[in-house]
């Protein structure tokens, strides 16, 4: 390991954002699932939740591209299962959802301890999802397609969550404690 | 056809976007072509651009999606082909890529007309593409991935596009000729 990768490692976990994190729910396309992944990484989310049959979930470690080594990622059995712990830490969940009380995304404030609920790629979120919601948030839309893939849902909604954060001075500060942070340095930096 | 049907084809086309449209510049798997062409459509754009060979073309139409009937998309055989037209009808292109000289995407002004430059999976925006740039725009990365999925890419920066446009009221008033409008309204409205 050079100094400069070593450095690089350093600052990265010096953007991690321990409060912030996203659960799919029935996401099951491993393509899907990595982009997620990646994008989670650039927005400083370090670990994400994933409700999926355990199959799937190794059908998606399988083909596991790179960002999952710098993001951990949970299988879950059910929504439900995923969701309380994090809201009984109290997280908000905002799940992304076109529903008839649906807010634009931008009015969320990101800067609050959040989960970003993502749906299915036919179903959306979930009957239970959505009832474990605290808020819709929607994406606006212009033209005849009704919905972004979910990988694309998740980008738009991320950049809006790290703008928040960026301006409140959320990556300018270790956010995460000193146990996650030397944890996580040792293994990263492992050869 | 039903009346709501009609109607909701007629408010599309009330906001479709004639200055603004994207260019790949060699994007060639059919799923991330497909879900940037899904993207294009949700932010009102209306026809868009792809420099890539003829075969890679096919193949991607071969595989089309819904989207492609609402957007479209015409090939071209390079880059500089694709974007001339363009510029000699004074778009400014925007290059999202990463280099020294990047700005925050956050930054230009997309109400003026404007080409969103999208690189290749691997190689990223061309030499060629890339001197042809007005700016060269980067959306911020927190994490240790170094870029994000081109389809995701595409969607952030189109977000916030639609929101500047939303802004200026550019999605409040027709924007598109009365030839355009009625040619695409009795295209779309065929059986
Ligand atoms: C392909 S969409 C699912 C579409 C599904 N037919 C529905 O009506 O919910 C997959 C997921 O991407 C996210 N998504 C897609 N478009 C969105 C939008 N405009 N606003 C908010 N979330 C969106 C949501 O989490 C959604 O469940
Ligand atoms: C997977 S990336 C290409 C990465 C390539 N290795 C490079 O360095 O350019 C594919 C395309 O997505 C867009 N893209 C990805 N991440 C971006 C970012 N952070 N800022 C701007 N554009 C990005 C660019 O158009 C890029 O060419």
């Amino acid at each position: 390991m050079t100094a400069a990768r070593f450095q690089r490692l350093r600052q990265v976990l010096m953007c991690r954002q321990p409060d912030l994190t996203i659960v799919t729910d029935n996401v099951h396309k491993g393509r899907n699932l990595s982009a997620i992944v990646r994008t989670a990484d650039a927005a400083g989310i370090g670990k994400m939740h994933c409700s999926m049959p355990d199959k799937d979930y190794k059908a998606f470690r399988g083909t596991a591209m790179g960002s999952h080594s710098w993001v951990s990622v949970d299988r879950h059995p059910d929504v439900k299962t995923a969701l309380t712990p994090l809201k009984n830490k109290g997280y908000q969940v905002l799940a992304a959802h076109l529903a008839e009380d649906s807010v634009d995304f931008r009015e969320a404030d990101y800067t609050r301890p959040t989960v970003i609920l993502l749906g299915a790629e036919k179903k959306g979120v979930s009957a239970a999802g959505c009832e474990l919601a605290d808020m819709h948030i929607t994406i606006p839309m212009r033209g005849m397609v009704q919905s972004f893939n979910v990988s694309v849902a998740a980008g738009i909604i991320l950049a809006e969550a790290e703008r928040q954060r960026q301006l409140a001075g959320m990556y300018s500060q270790r956010r995460i404690d000193d146990d996650c942070y030397h944890q996580t340095l040792f293994e990263w930096a492992q050869p």
